[in-house]
């Protein structure tokens, strides 16, 4: 299946590092900024990204690329070196102004794709159709 | 970018209806079945799957199909019919048996094309890493 980014993330972040508490924008494409209609609604976040940066993947890993840490396998890690490069990080969403949503807690780095944008739980469009 | 399969979903789900409970496989194909290495010890898993009944979508969607729930746009929503056809669920592992995963809680219809599985939380590394 093709895969098309709908948006890209712009941050700070420009290699691997803490990501904390960082604040991250994410632009959403014009042509998709009406797929972002009342979400403001929605708390919680999922971001669905492409690891741009990933080549090659193996079928163990030592997570977080530390080798003190025992080998499991990458699904059962969130290593970025993936079969599929998808990332997915839920996120905070701090506030939308036009095509552009400001967020916490985003892993990814400046420039990322995005691909996909959804709600983090489907209770929260439960809470929200009965407003 | 393209995304191929990694396994699919078997259960007893042939059209829409309440997931709620569902017992699932995810028959993860034999060339990817490394990557399950220790993922026994992960209890909560995402699975990231392809909406493969998908054909569309609109920026605008009642949320679950009911005209009665008022609009939001499709990334304030968990429609199928998405810019990119890609779906993500939470899921509780119950077993491995092989190349088999027994899951609960999947909301993905029977033969759904799954193309990643990841930890729900990256803190599950961290607890695995000094079991």
């Amino acid at each position: 299946m093709w895969v098309e980014p709908i948006g890209r993330v712009c941050n700070a972040a420009e290699e691997k590092q803490d990501f904390e508490g960082l604040i991250s924008e994410i632009e959403v494409f014009p042509e998709f900024a009406e797929g972002l209609y009342r979400i403001e609604d929605v708390p919680e976040l999922l971001i669905l990204f492409v690891f741009d940066r990933s080549t090659s993947y193996e079928m163990h890993v030592h997570p977080r690329g530390d080798l003190r840490n025992p080998e499991v396998g990458v699904f059962a890690s969130r290593s970025p070196n993936r079969p599929n490069f998808i990332g997915v990080t839920q996120v905070e969403l701090l506030r939308r102004e036009g095509n552009v949503l400001t967020v916490k807690g985003l892993d990814a780095l400046n420039g990322t794709p995005v691909i996909d944008i959804k709600p983090a739980v489907r209770r929260d469009l439960v809470d929200t159709s009965h407003k």
